[in-house]
């Protein structure tokens, strides 16, 4: 654990005060948000322990806690795609965590894609006896996972 | 359980294909990521259950699983702060939502800001020996939560 961040003491000081007291979860982690700093765009939702979050703050570099890899993961370390830290805000409990970041022409998704978050789920009435299909939002990937990734495992699980 | 979420059979069908199969934690819940529809920021960061995902695609108001609360919440219920949804993407793995929302000139925080991201963590080096202070990037509240909540308790948990 870091000395750094301050004792979560009360209630109105965590939610009103001005010190850094960040809340981990039941496995150390807290989530983060990571978006596009020029569009606002959201390019993945992960996860940081402490260590992560220290190294961001610090190297101005997106690091991670990797939950399938279980290790701790500076974004970019495999693709080339790192993402360059604009700014970070942490919410009202501070319990999760905003990232603004720069990735330039680049892409932040394991299957090839700009942003994570490519497909959309349509809205209004669900019928009960079909799957829902949703819209892919992008149209082209921008690399080829297989050229980039070669023999690493598929970080999605089932 | 809902059977309207297709069953999550293999990795390439959940990250290329186009059938909805979100998953649930270990607790039945999925992270979301609240956007302002307007200009991208970020309002919230919140948890659905099947139910409140259900919910929000059918009536197009942002459900949540209050975590603090234990229920469904219809978010507005209590401050009249409605949730107007734009859009609900889904990412690569489906285990995290983002929703694009219209809440109007109104505010999405029980602290009284229209963020609940208020608050910026400065980057760089960190020094050992000090709390590292942050900047408050909303200076007004948009309004009292002793007028709005009255007797509500408030979610924050220490």
């Amino acid at each position: 654990m870091y000395f750094m961040f301050k004792k979560r003491d009360n209630i109105k000081e965590v939610e009103e005060g001005k010190y850094l007291a960040p809340k981990f979860d039941e496995n150390g982690l807290i989530p983060v948000i990571t978006a596009d700093f020029q569009d606002g765009s959201i390019l993945m939702h992960g996860y940081m322990n402490e260590e992560a979050l220290k190294k961001t703050i610090e190297t101005k570099e997106a690091h991670y806690w990797s939950r399938s890899r279980k290790k701790l993961w500076r974004k970019g370390q495999v693709s080339g795609f790192v993402q360059r830290v604009k700014e970070i805000r942490i919410d009202d409990d501070q319990d999760s965590i905003w990232l603004l970041v720069d990735i330039g022409n680049g892409a932040s998704c394991h299957v090839g894609y700009r942003s994570c978050f490519y497909r959309s789920i349509p809205l209004g009435k669900i019928k009960n006896d079909e799957n829902i299909e949703m819209e892919f939002k992008e149209k082209n990937k921008k690399f080829d996972p297989k050229i980039i990734y070669k023999d690493e495992n598929n970080p999605t699980k089932l």
